[in-house]
């Protein structure tokens, strides 16, 4: 928040009622804020807004008044419930004319897929002419780009694959042209099994002794928590030097609770391990259905130390597939230490990994009951001969509860290998 | 839009740098805004800042200016960037004391957990003496509403499942209670298989001549396009029944490409035919590497109708687990549509379900060929005999390929059974 570099601001304005009903989530902000950041460019505000024509006026006003940039998102699609374009034109004091690129683009794209060609789809070529045309390679709607009274305004379709090539190709280029930034570098330090509160107050010398242009900021996760160093300063190379000496001296005071250096997924925190090691990872999973999987395999060159995964969602598929006693389950329960153990040893034998992680639970909101109720959960972890089983009980919805076992889970693995 | 009733309008305004920069997507608004929504109260506006005092000021005064309700999330965390408590005690005048409630509970959880109680923690119970504290059953910050100049102001911890919990135990029967507000009414289809500009050139007739009070919007999702009906009126049930109407005529137009009639996932969609034909499906991934699964048993209840998966994601895997021959692989590759046919038949034998899909592909960023580019997807859906496969090229990051892979390979499975 400090004020000795003059700062670039962006407001980001979302039109769409999907996104103010909630049946939207919107991603796009995130990502746009993160690159946006990566170049020293701040998103001060974020403004949700339906498709309703006064509501846009409005809001460009009120943010071309306060942002250096106004990026907005939705509202371009080929459907009547698009009302964007003709506001824009209108705000801009332009009148709307056919775009040749864009034009030629959107007749390509049905033609190639033998498909008629429809007047609202030409219609999407149409751009205010008093624009500069973005042109979309991954979609039929173009962006725009206005400068009005020293301000830019940036106009783009709101499907993220599109926005996101919209950026990378013109926008952020164009901006890093326009604007001397100041630089910001963030290093984040992941910490895992003590909570927000303890942290910080192991933290008070190191917080209070922080210079003014860096801040410290706590940021919880699944079973982890965050602590992002932000600097800022007037270059790159000295901004990150000065941020690097006293992110070290926070990891120092933290170390016996630090799990990455970098803002990285547990998965491939794990992955780099595995990597370094020449080892290799798989999954045994009740109640977690593939989740555990899913994150290892979301991270890129995964296959070189994730092997696969044994989804056992039915006691039956426990026994088929893994090799649990029927006598095992009958006795203890499908969510006990025994099973977990049995399903873990099971599939290191069929799955030939080095690791394993195996887990059993109720993630509700069904299927409790007194001795064992919702949220019950028993993970197992390790390799042949030396596996650990530990039991959590959580208590919040089912979602919450598969990302939370999956996030214990993996970190019961990382204790064990990093 | 309409405004022939008077309409309840809410403001959420998200406090917290880790929204602006990125590193949080906010799930928060959406569910808020289906909640709200759902009882006839309309989220016009969203507004996220960060942790400056000025910013959160300037919030208030705008928001409460142009709507009835604020809801204000995040910012109440126990550590030192959090400074909405103190400002929200200023705006609305008065001074920070002991709510009794909050403290034992705080008190409470430390003791429970054996941990030292640190001041920071003692300081949630701290609450201005001008608001109605509402009390936080899943952690120790409290939620606070106030009322000034006729506006309600709520502010809330941004913690998802501790909002959610003082939003359902207080805020929405409190609402309920102050508002009387008009019926609003929505009803989706879900189709698939037909282009947004398509499907809106086969409504011409019908949304002409939709009524005012009834609003259609085109709402793309991964494979699939939701058509959405919004109606509003004095009550619910007539306004449900002039809803109902209109629903079923759309379908009609749109018959040949539902997919739905509710708003929910494919996944469900699968889980209610199955349930209902007594039958059972099983999954063998590669590509997706659990998302299919996870997709599954994210469904409450999915456990009666989904048994497993197969996740193989290394060649080895293909072999041992689901006996895909050598031969095969070394002939086609593993992105091939003789193997995803083997991993459907090997899968249908060891998981001994009624159904199965599988999938083989490459998501990226790496792995791709001339001959099989970056996003080539093999889906195999079907019975014992009964297999069909498909091939799909998807041009997206990872991430997308993985989550519209799962999507069509569903889908597959879907027009085979429903």
């Amino acid at each position: 928040m400090e004020e000795e570099l003059a700062k670039v601001t962006v407001s980001i304005i979302t039109i769409g009622d999907e996104l103010l009903i909630g049946q939207t989530i919107d991603t796009n902000s995130a990502w746009m804020a993160q690159q946006l950041n990566a170049m020293g460019i701040w998103v001060h505000r974020r403004v949700a807004i339906g498709d309703v024509k006064e509501a846009i006026l409005e809001a460009l006003d009120k943010e071309g008044a306060v942002s250096d940039i106004v990026l907005i998102t939705g509202g371009l699609g080929p459907t009547a419930d698009d009302i964007t374009k003709p506001v824009l034109t209108e705000y801009f004091g332009g009148k709307l004319v056919r775009d040749e690129i864009t034009y030629r683009q959107v007749m390509e794209f049905f033609e190639s897929r033998g498909l008629p060609t429809l007047q609202r789809n030409v219609d999407q070529s149409l751009v205010p002419d008093v624009c500069t045309v973005l042109h979309n390679t991954r979609g039929t709607a173009p962006g725009m780009w206005f400068e009005k009274n020293g301000r830019i305004y940036v106009s783009m379709p709101g499907v993220p694959h599109e926005m996101k090539g919209l950026m990378e190709d013109h926008v952020l280029p164009k901006l890093r042209d326009y604007f001397n930034t100041p630089a910001v570098v963030h290093q984040t330090l992941i910490t895992s099994g003590m909570g927000e509160s303890f942290v910080a107050e192991r933290l008070i010398d190191f917080e209070a002794g922080l210079p003014p242009h860096i801040k410290l900021a706590y940021l919880p996760a699944y079973g982890l928590l965050k602590l992002r160093l932000t600097a800022q300063g007037a270059d790159k190379v000295s901004t990150a030097a000065a941020l690097s000496i006293f992110f070290h001296q926070m990891k120092a005071i933290l170390a016996d609770i630090a799990v990455a250096d970098q803002d990285i997924p547990m998965a491939e925190v794990i992955g780099r391990a595995l990597i370094a090691s020449h080892k290799t990872v798989g999954t045994a999973e009740s109640c977690t259905g593939g989740y555990i999987s899913h994150s290892m395999t979301l991270i890129p060159g995964s296959s070189a130390w994730y092997s696969g995964s044994i989804v056992s969602y039915s006691n039956e598929m426990k026994m088929q597939l893994l090799g649990v006693q029927p006598a095992t389950l009958n006795t203890y329960g499908a969510v006990s230490e025994q099973v977990v153990l049995e399903m873990a040893a099971g599939a290191l034998q069929r799955l030939k990994t080095d690791y394993i992680i195996a887990v059993s639970g109720i993630m509700g909101p069904d299927g409790g009951t007194p001795e064992k109720p919702v949220g019950t959960v028993w993970i197992a972890a390790g390799s042949v001969g030396n596996l650990v089983a530990v039991k959590f009980q959580l208590r919040y919805d089912r979602y919450s509860n598969i990302q939370l076992t999956a996030a214990y889970a993996m970190n019961e693995l990382r204790k064990l290998i990093v």
